[in-house]
């Protein structure tokens, strides 16, 4: 049973054509009618004619592979200043994407002086201040330590920033919230380093610094070194890329990425937060009442649905999968809903597991688009109980401009036709 | 503490200097005494000197990222035909990587004609024979499905086919077990396009075929198709590679790699095995006792180290972790345990969490190298309770030459002087 009736099983769960989630469970949306809407008919037999790719001897092998050139438009979107091509930030087209690991050639990149050319074997890192031993470690003598490898989360601190704009920008997913992604890391707690060089009772924070040539500094509170956070050495089973701070960065769960500070030189424990640049410049909000805060570190819970979303077009009335990624700095993704309604009613999206504390969890819903204008939202909470606010509460918290830490609500317009438009909801 | 004595509260739990794993958990090595073995001394306050690449703007973003420069050494080693490029096989240098996801870029390959270039706008997917109602598949309609994500490894029968050689090569991790790799796969279960088609009752297994110069085919039962089986899309989050079968391939979790059809075109479903080349010349197993086994399609449950391991040079007495990777086609690791002396004694190894099923799991263990010669093994258990068994044992159900399915303990000997060489054991 295709188009717009309702199958056998269907169980409509909100307005707009949303159904219960069990409907992706084995047989459950097929049974309940997709019914062929999709593919052709085929004679059968099958046609004599094989493709030409089996007609010739393909490709020879590679040492490391590369995209295929027919996905060559799926690539991080750059945004750098004229002048210095590399202060900016790059975005991953999450709406090209699936699943929750981003490949690391589209990790997104958000460099305040450009990339530099560090040789593995001359870089140290080096803990000292507040510590009762100040010591120095080569690339070799990391590798020496117990490692651990956690898929996590990265995004920054300013991703969706536009969002504060009064009219919605014409963008894609990506464009607009790809200042995330995530990876499986693997490294060295800090915690390891700091157990041998010993800690000053007086220390209560730690100076992070990169090697590159902003000198990308930020304080990060003892307890989270002692928590979970880690020196990465590799990203998705490999050695950490370059744009992500080879040979080492700091990985700081869940806290805003400008923390996570990359190419990662030094280690200062000191008695209270260094007051750098970088944040003291940035990172400070102003809030509604006049206040500002500062060292605002986690990020809060979000969602975006990539498909459908904003650049696509809808292939004809019928069943769709809406589908899209969770996460939250401060643990697990505990529930994702979904409305076609513009808020009014909402149904439970399946998440698809693992899921894992502050990492992207891939969320899926399936809808019968009944073709007529539907409005998309995504609504996420966290295992705390944090939900993702509307626009206009995330909005009434801060001072005009303040655009760090963006997490409301997102929508998509489907209008009659097919197309889709970013907006406000 | 340094040195080969033991740390304070390093407990001891196998011969050659197995500590318990708790010691991987946060201060318990540090604690017991890693004690700056392997850190410099550090002069504070730290020197003026900056490093080369603080003085001069860094790098520009790209749209997609590649390896460092320093690391280009690290890609997959190419077995191939002089006068056929295309066919034989590209490892894994599992020896090089960390944490359980393979970088697509050094997914191993297995090409029997090389890699068809094809566009994905004209490739389709039929599914036909004992089905209802034949259907052509596009890449458009597939992606209109309920979509999956799951982690999980391919493993090539033939892989570690080398080790039933009489003197055991020197050669890496990779180079012997790199037929191996695991990705985060999304795509759609093969049960929808069945829901779609219909399965006429007679249907008990399909044939997939790829869309290569090879026509690489081979039958799958049934009833994998309606239990885990998937038409992957994506690899890593993004589409899948052209050497893993871009636009799609078949998934069959768990089951020999060469099932696991690229450039999937064709599933016919047929009352029985259809006996492809690709299944008589190949992956039948001779047996000591003169029977053939033909379709044995699961991987047995296997592990190997990776750190230490042949290529490597020990750096000297004191704590060291051990690394490995362990996986098994039938479902979860449920333990795996090192050895320091031969297999005398055994030591329980931390496993890197999610354990999930059919995919790698990474797994660690706390070791204090004396500085004499220590014979390393792992031996994994899986959750059904198979054990890897010795080669002995292994070797002695099949009758001689035959090497497909290898997944016996495998073995490096540490020498007094730090080198690795490969072993039986």
């Amino acid at each position: 049973m295709s188009g717009s009736g309702l199958g056998d099983t269907e169980e409509q769960v909100a307005g707009g054509g949303l159904l219960h989630r069990r409907m992706l469970l084995r047989g459950g949306v097929l049974a309940g009618g997709l019914g062929a809407a999709f593919a052709a008919r085929a004679a059968d037999p099958i046609g004599a004619g094989s493709p030409d790719g089996m007609k010739v001897p393909g490709a020879a092998f590679s040492g490391y592979g590369t995209p295929a050139h027919w996905r060559e438009g799926i690539k991080r979107t750059i945004g750098a200043l004229p002048d210095r091509p590399g202060t900016g930030a790059s975005r991953t087209p999450l709406e090209r994407l699936e699943g929750s690991i981003t490949p690391a050639g589209l990790h997104f990149e958000r460099h305040h002086n450009g990339i530099p050319d560090i040789d593995p074997a001359a870089h140290t890192l080096i803990v000292h201040g507040l510590v009762k031993q100040s010591l120095v470690f080569s690339l070799d003598a990391l590798m020496r330590y117990p490692m651990q490898s956690r898929i996590h989360f990265v995004e920054c601190a300013g991703n969706s920033g536009g969002m504060i704009a009064p009219a919605a920008a014409q963008n894609t997913a990506g464009g607009l919230h790809g200042l995330l992604s995530c990876s499986e890391w693997t490294g060295i707690p800090v915690s390891s380093l700091l157990d041998e060089t010993g800690i000053d009772p007086k220390a209560t924070w730690l100076l992070a610094e990169g090697a590159d040539a902003a000198g990308m500094s930020r304080s990060v509170p003892l307890w989270k070194c002692m928590d979970d956070a880690m020196i990465a050495l590799y990203q998705n089973g490999e050695p950490i890329r370059p744009e992500q701070g080879f040979p080492m960065r700091l990985l700081v769960p869940g806290f805003q990425g400008n923390m996570n500070v990359k190419w990662l030189r030094r280690l200062k424990l000191t008695a209270g937060p260094t007051y750098t640049k970088d944040e003291t410049s940035k990172y400070t909000e102003l809030m509604r009442d006049g206040k500002a805060r500062q060292f605002q570190f986690g990020m809060g819970v979000k969602s975006v649905i990539t498909k459908p979303s904003f650049g696509m077009t809808m292939s004809g009335q019928g069943l769709y999968e809406i589908s899209g990624v969770a996460w939250s700095g401060a643990g697990r993704v505990a529930r994702v809903e979904v409305s076609a309604d513009g808020g009014n009613s909402w149904a439970e999206a399946a998440l698809n597991g693992p899921v894992l504390p502050k990492a992207v969890t891939r969320f899926r819903a399936p809808w019968r688009w009944a073709g007529g204008p539907s409005l998309l939202l995504s609504r996420a909470t966290e295992e705390t109980g944090d939900v993702q606010p509307v626009r206009a509460d995330w909005l009434a918290q801060y001072a005009p401009g303040q655009n760090y830490h963006y997490n409301a609500i997102n929508a998509w317009q489907v209008e009659a036709g097919g197309s889709i438009k970013h907006v406000y909801a």
